[in-house]
């Protein structure tokens, strides 16, 4: 069964730490082992797994990505927000996670980020978890 | 049982929206719910999710990847398409989509694109479809 | 169940082709179809698939990711590695395979490759090997 993970933006590019929602959707999947698969369902946003102790790492990201992908004027796409758009592809939308010992497998300093791009605004991510066997 | 989508570029670079032959394995498949994994089998192309509504994102993102990573001559790989080589490790040939009630699950803007940075020539993305249960 | 394979990276940026332990742990799984999920359990490190049979290309994708993501003075990490968080970012920490006839599916020209980011340390990617069934 898909459930999904309702997030609210509160800015134009904002990391959202998702990682307990995540979680907690695993936890009352109920499920020992099997994998988690996350999947954004929006064309200016993405998903990413990165540094979830210090809040300056996600600045940092957001504004390389800022500089590498300005708001330029070749761009044709009429909403303006070309961008964003371009940033979705660079990060992902889609991600598999591992789950064991009804625990998500991630690393001592990864957390899961929902990655704003053109907010703000109410998003969604689709998330399967599938138990094996 | 793994199938493939045959892709034919006929440009250096292209954006080849798939999503109708994805669907149609969908639905040849038979599943109601599961997972489809699909995997681009070149090292000079891409996959990715973004939007199908406006042929102009598409062509920003090329635009955009053109100018990020240009043919330039510092790089050493003789064949010189190493800007497409860089090109597909950044936006990825791994893509796992959801599927449920018989249809694969995508936001009402998103497309999915195979991304041809070295063509034109003949493509092939692996499609795996995995039932639930 | 989850396995790992341990890497140990001896530069600061560095390519390592893993493909011969990813499909030494497909063959011990003894599996003859499913998927093989890889996921990097670190912030600073990504996994990508691109060429493996001419080292340049490893090495053009490295110095095009160096000059992208300089060490800049406006980042904000203390730890001074966010060019390596971003990275990571970029190329993805997550994989998804496919395996058919007990074999690995990839591409004539196509080798898994861990990316180490800020090396040299040792390193881990998570696998699990899932059946059809």
């Amino acid at each position: 069964m898909v459930r999904y993970i309702e997030v609210k933006s509160r800015a134009r590019t904002e990391f959202i730490d998702i990682s307990t929602e995540v979680r907690e959707m695993v936890r009352s999947a109920g499920i020992k082992s099997g994998v988690c698969h996350l999947f954004v369902l929006h064309t200016t946003a993405g998903i990413t797994v990165n540094e979830g102790a210090d809040a300056a790492v996600q600045r940092d990201i957001s504004t390389f990505l800022a500089k590498l992908v300005p708001i330029d004027p070749y761009f044709t796409h009429r909403e303006g927000n070309s961008d964003a758009h371009i940033k979705s592809s660079l990060v992902g939308t889609s991600l598999t996670l591992m789950v064991e010992n009804c625990r998500l497998i991630l690393g001592t300093w990864q957390a899961v980020y929902f990655c704003e791009f053109d907010g703000p605004r109410p998003r969604r991510v689709a998330v399967k978890i599938v138990a094996d066997d």
